[in-house]
Parts: C-alpha cells; sequence; structure tokens
C-alpha cells in the first residue's frame, strides 16, 4: 500500500494512526500542500478532490479518510475500529463526524486561503473564525463524552476506534492555533490516553519523513 | 421512530430518503431553524451538535446524518443503500463525503451567518462563498462519476446508494442559491434519475409538513 500524505493534514493523520493500529506496513508519499503539490497533474490524476490522504491498495485509489479508514476496518477486520453493535457503531461514527463534518472542513488549508485571499478577511479574523469552529465543535464531542456510559478509557469504551482516530488529529490542530481546550476536560483526557499508544504518537506530524 | 428534522435541512433529507427507501414509517418531529429552535433547551437536551437530523428509535438518539443511515442499512438490511464489496463500499462512501465533508458543512445555515454577523462579509461575498464551494465540490464528483465505470443508472450501478442519498439534497440547496449545474452533466442525468423515484421525490423539502 501506498498513501499520500502531507505531515500536516490532519485527514491524512487519521489514516496512518489506522494504519498503525492495524500493523499494516505502507510507502509514504509525501504531497506539499503548502507548495501545491495536490493541484499538479501526477498527483490531480490520483486525486478527484485534490486532497490528502490518497490510500493506494493493489492499483485501486480511495480517497476521504473516514471512507478509507472503514474500508481497512473490513479488509482487515483486527482489531476492530468500530463496535460490533450498531448503537455502538453509531455513536462511534456520530462522534467522528462531529469533528469530520463540523470542525474540520471549516478550518481546511484550502478553506483558509479562501477567507483571506477571497473574501479579504483580515489574519486575526481567520483565526478567530478557526478557533470559534473549533472550539464549539470540541464542546459537542465533550457533551457526549462527559455524560454518556460508553465512554471508557478512550471515546467508546477501552479500546481506541475510528472516534479517537478522528479526535487526536483535531487535537494537533487546535494546539497549534492556540485554541481553548480548558472546556473540553474528558476531551484531553481521551487525548493524553491515546498519545500513550505508539500508533497514535508515531503517527503524529513531527513523526513523518516530510515534517519541517 | 421519530426524526426531527427542518424542511430545508439538507442533512435532514438525506435521512428522510433513506428512511423511504427501507420503506419505515416515522413521526416527523419540525425544529425550525431559522428561528432557532435547535438552541432551546428541549431540543438542545436531545442534540448535543444543536444540529438536525436527529433520529430517536426505541429511546435511542442518533445523530450525524450518515451515521444516522449506516445504522439504518445495519438495523433494516433490505434493500442496501451500500455495495457488499468493500472497494465498492469506499467508493460510495467517499462519494457521499465529498458532499459531506467538502461542500454542506461550508453552506451550513449557522457557517453562512457567522460570515455575515461575525466577520461582517457582504451579502454578494457570502453568496459567492457559497456557489464557490458547492461549485468545485460538485466537479469533484462529476469527475468520479463521468469516468469511473461503476457509475450507472445512479452514483454507483443501477440501485440508489449512499452516494445518491447525500447528492441528490445539494442539488436541491445548488438550484436555491443559482450555482452552476451545466459542469456537471453525470451529476445532474443522476439526479434526474433519482427524482423519478418517490423514496427521493416524496422526501423533497416541499413535500415535508413544515414546508412554507
Amino acid at each position: 500500500m501506498q498513501l499520500y500524505s502531507y505531515f500536516r493534514s490532519s485527514a491524512s493523520f487519521r489514516v496512518r494512526v489506522a494504519l498503525a493500529l492495524k500493523g499494516l506496513a505502507y510507502d509514504y508519499v509525501p504531497v506539499h500542500l503548502v507548495k501545491n503539490e495536490q493541484t499538479q497533474p501526477d498527483f490531480a490524476a490520483l486525486s478527484p478532490g485534490r486532497l490528502v490522504p490518497v490510500l493506494k491498495d493493489d492499483g485501486a485509489l480511495l480517497s476521504q479518510s473516514l471512507a478509507i479508514i472503514e474500508y481497512l476496518d473490513e479488509t482487515h477486520p483486527q482489531p476492530p475500529l468500530l463496535p460490533a453493535d450498531p448503537l455502538g457503531r453509531a455513536r462511534v461514527r456520530a462522534l467522528a463526524m462531529d469533528v469530520a463534518c463540523e470542525i474540520h472542513p471549516l478550518n481546511n488549508l484550502r478553506v483558509l486561503r479562501y477567507l483571506l485571499h477571497d473574501l479579504g478577511v483580515s489574519e486575526d479574523d481567520k483565526n478567530r473564525w478557526y478557533r470559534h469552529w473549533c472550539e464549539t465543535g470540541l464542546e459537542t464531542v465533550e457533551r457526549q463524552l462527559a455524560s454518556q456510559p460508553e465512554t471508557g478509557r478512550f471515546c467508546h469504551g477501552d479500546k481506541p476506534t475510528l472516534a479517537d482516530i478522528t479526535l487526536v488529529p483535531q487535537i494537533f490542530n487546535a494546539q497549534r492555533l492556540n485554541c481553548r481546550l480548558d472546556h473540553v476536560p474528558t476531551v484531553m483526557r481521551v487525548f493524553d490516553e491515546c498519545m500513550r499508544l505508539e500508533a497514535f504518537s508515531g503517527a503524529q506530524p513531527s513523526a513523518c519523513p516530510d515534517a519541517t
């Protein structure tokens, strides 16, 4: 397998963690987003959305990090990244989507660039925007983790799932952009728990071959 | 089952289509987003993200439209809303996420309000923003539908899947906001095909009990 990744891309980070939890080896192919390599013909031919990550598996090209992780979970079931029961699966997927659909899309590099360069928003207002969606989105996750009995050592029980895989990279982004995190203590407790695992710590941006 | 929905919410529209394709009856509970009913204590207690849709099934509360639809597909397998093979499932999920993660989050009511009221963006610029993400995002879907052999009468083969369920409500939004659609002919061919089915046409905004 080959993973087209950028060290700071949190969607790529998710897939790196999933591959590590599954114990799957892969070639790391860097795509430098700040240099716009994702729009160059070579990569654009592999990625309909001009986005990382892309996973190449036996010739097949897969996009969208959560779809890639579900694919890995279906093709390499051990250890499972989703619970066995439908309600548990729905809870884990919803927690993942609270990050992947409500926070991350608003704080993507191309979105921040559009705010600055196309709408003429100031650097300060762009950062306020970033923090707003990140802080309110994490509050949504906190409300669930803090109040629901399914929460364990990790987001759902005592094994890492898709929910943790999606949450941890978002916390890295939040810390880099100086977001408030003192209002989400359960989220941070789970984050610390995840970071004790080599699958998470070894997949973090600074551990990537293209880290600068 | 009870579905908390708003007629114009495209995420609610997705779940209405899925319930109709499965032939499942439900009570429609309207939540008026423009009147901010989603932030009132009664509804906020049901929805950690203060978002529609929420599905109540046998006392359990489910959020995030794609997670709800996967749950319905797992608990009521006929007709299936995802293909049987892992690569096909990954393709359908990625197509759905090209809409649900790359277009819709940027064009949400609360996001448009933040642009206008918190960042002071003009009405014209807000509409330009809307059209930009909608038109470029649909281009990503078009590239796949137009070039991949898996495309059939619908996004994936000859039966509607999660990809069609996510695409159709986005086209309603695009039309309402006067987005260009002549650059995505395959998307529009699939849209027309879906709208011939009662499960789609009967779930559209104008057919909802809270439509105005």
